[in-house]
């Protein structure tokens, strides 16, 4: 339960996640327009970004426990850089103003931009790394605030880079998927898995003309959202397939049963395996279940044969995490894609890629997850860490109270105070319970005579605390840290 | 030291900083542009991300020890938020292309933002709000790579919003300024601050039309750049200041002394103390620096008349950090700005704007202080986190890691091994040495059949550990755990 690190449950407070005025737009008369950040972005308020941070922090862990290191790329790549990347999405790459200079795209994922940086780096690392990423990417897509599809989000990506042995990394990176998820606490999840050889095998044996597997493939890919029969006009309407191709394609997609059986099935199909793809796919399916169960995580996959993936330039196993209860669709998504990197290495004198970086990743959809936990929480967030809250009973005591913060901060201790010369001291209460500040050091012209001070732990409603336990002066840094401990 | 916390010196191996060939572009020919990152920007490779990770995480920690909570906005804003903000520097905002809807531009500064926001959302907050945020930035400047400055680049900026007292957010920005400072352990530091309404009494007193305060200021703010000559020579020359006029101005901003002989000069200045502005600034410094001294800080801070800060929005005290033995000019800087939030208000109907916050902010310039801890770096950065090698001699024996690995990541411990189905021993060594991991755990026939490993710690050369010690593999997890804690 990873968010409840910096969480506690203060008395007589519930969770008010609406905040429901805080996206609230200011009218425009006043000000010559409308007062609002652009279209399908926001601002992450305080107790957003706690969650925010959390999550990265458990990614970031399974990450670093892979052997992961982290790199950072520019928010905008050259125009060049992106261009012929994805397909019919490049209508969504956000483009900056040519202001003179270069034509400047900002990043659309952060695939490209990784394959981008082997491409120019890779020399340096011998041609392989495994490297994470957590940042924003852009796209001018339709916002779906509520939903949590945005134009401006962040995503959370892990690849290996490296010519290594069949469906070693692979087995790895499906570990990493599944430990991540777990650290995230979303609850049940499954894997469903796919090979772009066996899709493509599959179109091949049923007749799909070769220059149009693509555009079949990503209509097969609607599968999960629309039913075979809009899926199916689809192919045949829009896209010039005879209805007999589809109605094969149709059987296969929908094959269903467990891994093995579902392995056997495509292995007992004689039509299927004389197909060369076909054969490579299966091969590299076996391999890789056996893999899976040595690193325990066989039962959180289950094979798809509908599963096709929006990009191009995936070439081996392609696979998508969603939530058992199947309430937000995918959570995580990836896929082997050999070729990338090469397109940035030019060709040779045989018109041969002359670079080949074969690469593996995956893409952690954390906005989405971000939206599951957000509705989860139950119990109020503390979005500051403050520990301790110096209060004046009296006259202001400002100086006084300023030399108790300095010790305070000195030894490294979370301390704030009312910014105020004469505060009143109700108004001190209220600000140290509105930011849940579970201890409170409390000063009097008295207490500063006596070279003592007052402790009140706010977590408790103790009368016996009465108006705080009297501790010296130089007991009072020791005291408020044994009582931290507590926390 | 933060640097040090996942930093170990690995026996044989010198610290490499240059990794020459990082940044080197590729030749045009092959692919048909030239792959590069565009102008002004770069690739952070993972030792530079480790230093930077422990720089941001030494500075929030600073400022959530004064209660500060974060927030996040978007990379870019409506065009329209961002203008009239920014003087002359205005031509240095990249603008987004526009595709069809509202135009945008890539924020310049994270201040204009939190004002934004503030405008926005103050209300939920009550008008008051302390906030960081760690975010980048964007720049149409002239580039100049090896001193740091970047056309994108970080800000790390704390700022306190809302109606106190006098002073007093003042004196805690400058408190929390120092311990960033301190915190990431960039050496000696001195502030040098002045007062907005100080330096406008000057202009006044001296003679400078009201309409020319803003730019004659901007001319003083070359003073620590440029002689006086040159500087005056702007003010006559090309700004028409009457040369008497540029001389008493002179005269003050060249004034020199400690905190309270200045303070007395300019109190003894009957001229001076005519004026409005003068009073209420020297009352501001008086008050401010009896704070300093409460929270511990006066003798970080010297008065500096001929400090002016470009931005136009300051209307308080401004301040810069600049390290002792003054290698790279200001690291941080910030100032009072109790009208920017205002300007997002509109007017009511007397022309008055209809809401104020004031706020007080410091922008540490983390991209130069990153260049000061890079250079100064004399040991190997681990930029990977990896603990363990699984090694295996003899036959491979891919699943036989692959269990073990599994055990590893269950008990949390980060653990790598090569990715191929029979690996050379000397290869899986250099790869463990290459990555700095301290334990190795080897396997051959015999330790499988017998359930056992072996274990060598990698950090010493140490010749009684022969091939390894053997442990059993029920004490597998328990035995490098306690190693680890050695770490």
């Amino acid at each position: 339960m990873i968010l409840n690190w910096y969480i506690f449950l203060y008395p007589d407070k519930t969770f008010n996640s609406a905040n429901s005025d805080f996206s609230r737009q200011q009218p425009k008369e006043k000000l010559g327009f409308q007062l609002k950040t652009p279209k399908g972005t926001k601002d992450y308020n305080e107790k957003e970004m706690v969650v925010r941070e959390k999550m990265f922090l458990a990614v970031k862990e399974i990450f670093k426990k892979h052997g992961a290191v982290a790199i950072d790329t520019p928010a905008f790549e050259l125009k060049d850089v992106l261009a012929n990347k994805y397909g019919e999405d490049s209508k969504l790459i956000y483009d900056l103003a040519v202001q003179g200079g270069e034509a400047c795209s900002l990043r659309y994922d952060l695939t490209v931009p990784f394959a981008r940086f082997m491409a120019m780096h890779g020399k340096t690392y011998q041609q392989q790394m495994r490297r994470y990423q957590i940042a924003k990417v852009y796209r001018r897509d339709q916002p779906a605030m509520t939903k949590g599809r945005l134009r401006e989000f962040y995503q959370c990506d892990f690849d290996i880079a490296g010519q290594y042995d069949p469906m070693i990394p692979d087995a790895e990176i499906l570990r990493i998927l599944c430990e991540a998820l777990d650290a995230l606490d979303i609850g049940s999840f499954t894997i469903r898995l796919n090979h772009r050889k066996i899709l493509d095998a599959i179109f091949e044996v049923c007749g799909v003309p070769e220059p149009a597997i693509r555009s079949i493939s990503s209509a097969v890919d609607k599968l999960d959202k629309l039913p075979w029969e809009e899926v199916q006009r689809e192919m045949t309407e829009q896209k010039g397939l005879e209805p007999a191709v589809a109605d094969k394609i149709g059987a296969y997609i929908r094959l269903q049963g467990g891994q093995q059986s579902l392995l056997d099935q495509l292995r007992e199909d004689e039509n299927l395996m004389k197909n060369k793809n076909a054969i490579e796919g299966l091969a590299d399916m076996e391999l890789l279940f056996g893999f899976l169960d040595a690193l325990g995580i066989r039962d959180k996959v289950t094979i798809d044969l509908s599963l096709a993936r929006g990009l191009d330039y995936y070439t081996g196993i392609i696979y998508e995490a969603i939530t058992i209860d199947g309430e937000v669709g995918s959570i995580a998504a990836g896929g082997r894609y050999d070729n990338l990197v090469g397109m940035f290495g030019g060709r040779n004198s045989k018109g041969k890629p002359s670079l080949q970086i074969p690469c593996i990743g995956v893409s952690i959809g954390i906005e989405r997850i971000f939206s599951i936990l957000m509705a989860r929480q139950n119990s109020e967030i503390k979005s500051n860490e403050s520990e301790v809250y110096v209060v004046s009973v009296g006259d202001g005591l400002l100086k006084e109270r300023m030399q108790i913060l300095r010790e305070l901060w000195d030894a490294g201790i979370k301390a704030s105070f009312m910014l105020k010369n004469k505060p009143k001291l109700e108004k001190q209460w209220a600000a140290c319970r509105k930011d849940q500040i579970p201890l409170a050091v409390i000063i009097g012209p008295d207490e500063i005579n006596r070279n003592e001070i007052r402790l009140k732990d706010m977590r408790f409603k103790d009368e016996s605390q009465g108006s705080g336990i009297v501790v010296k002066r130089s007991n009072m840094i020791a005291t408020l840290k044994s009582r931290l401990q507590v926390l």
